[in-house]
């Protein structure tokens, strides 16, 4: 695409590339659990991650994921991804429209749904702060996308001795841990003891809750957590190191390490 | 909160400020629309601005905002807050959970939805690449969250002569448009004819559609757009600039600038 580049108060017009994004609908046992903007490909990762990181598969195996569309060439064939477990994952509700009187819910409520659902870790992994500084360098090879647009997320996941074994970039931040979990659980390495999750953004409550359902022992953002996040994750007793810059970086998780 | 900061290879305890998110229930006329994790705080704003960004409104005033509670001390009480427009908005409908054998929709299609939905701008706004070089620092004074903690996204609503009139912060860079759009509704401010939008972070698709509904002719992000972002924004009409940094910037709409 061609856009008016102003430097020093001078235009031109240069061609520049950016990032792509297009809705993906998520369709679980032919229900619809969720829509969401993506940058196109590893479609069957994130919807399988996405199934995965809510808990709408509770345990259940994934049978079939496939496209909506069977032989046809509409460009709108793409956009729907059906994940079949043969009918063993719960019926997905419609938790989002529903009528209520209550007062909702608070932080601290999320926070005790995730515990007896997900049940926290037995011990922390060991805390390996000198590998957490290298990982911004260590992913970095693997972010083509970021390298063209500089607009988009990346999220990896790696092993204790500094290996990167998966990492996916996508225009959403959860998305792109979405697709490391679906990589993940298409590669039948769930849950991910003994691993690690590298996100390039921010640590909020969800993105604990993504770690912790796959089964990382860490999570470790280059940008801040939340105050929810340190909590979940204090709760969970999952390692979570932020503000990796520079050699510099802070633990969250545990408290005291 | 006490974390544990790494510097130069040395550990050593520091108390850290880190944001809050805590979930927000939106209701339109007793029924849910969505819950989103926010930073608390112009909740109302929140509310309402979202409610007008995605025409669940469809231009029916705003009769009462509340939260959810009559009186009681519950912390939840403060966590649903309900939009009454007296019954004259349409029903809301459960969008995300319905079952359907089509192939979804596309991001063209999803463009023609918006011309259909917002129609086009008449004319674009006048374009001032040196007031939108300007800003991020005219800007920065009002984002004391982001002063505070590193991780709070922040969007403000501008006029031609540069100055500032409603900056909000959020954990979720949506929540800060929708409270920028959702103080300008309650103070009967909308359409937002003449002023500019300016966010933080990055131009999706999603950010040009709000400030398309609400009548801005301009949006200025600190981080890059989409390529859908700018096909919407050509097709709206809109004023898109992006990657705004060091004086430097780019303009994607008009075309030719």
């Amino acid at each position: 695409m061609v856009v008016t580049q102003v430097r020093d108060g001078a235009a031109a017009r240069r061609p520049d590339d950016l990032i792509v994004e297009e809705p993906l609908t998520i369709q679980l046992d032919g229900v619809t659990v969720a829509t969401t903007m993506r940058t196109p490909g590893n479609d069957f990762e994130l919807a399988v991650g996405y199934c995965h990181s809510e808990g709408l598969l509770a345990g259940a195996p994934v049978e079939q994921v496939r496209y909506c569309g069977l032989g046809s060439a509409a460009a709108t064939e793409f956009n729907v991804v059906s994940v079949s477990s043969g009918g063993r994952a719960p019926t997905p509700s419609p938790r989002l429209t529903v009528t209520s009187s209550s007062c909702g819910w608070c932080g601290s409520d999320q926070l005790d749904e995730l515990v007896a659902r997900l049940a926290p870790r037995l011990a922390y992994d060991p805390v390996d702060t000198d590998l957490y500084a290298r990982l911004p360098a260590l992913v970095a090879p693997h972010q083509p996308l970021f390298e063209a647009t500089g607009a988009v997320h990346a999220s990896a996941a790696f092993a204790a001795d500094g290996h990167v074994l998966a990492t996916r970039e996508d225009v959403g931040r959860h998305n792109a841990v979405d697709k490391v979990v679906g990589a993940l659980a298409l590669a039948g390495q769930l849950p991910a003891a003994g691993l690690g999750l590298f996100v390039s953004g921010r640590a909020s409550v969800e993105m604990v809750q993504k770690a912790w359902a796959a089964g990382f022992g860490t999570l470790v953002a280059v940008s801040a957590p939340t105050a929810l996040a340190v909590q979940a994750a204090r709760r969970a007793n999952l390692v979570l190191a932020g503000f990796v810059r520079d050699g510099a970086l802070n633990v969250y998780a545990p408290e005291r390490s």
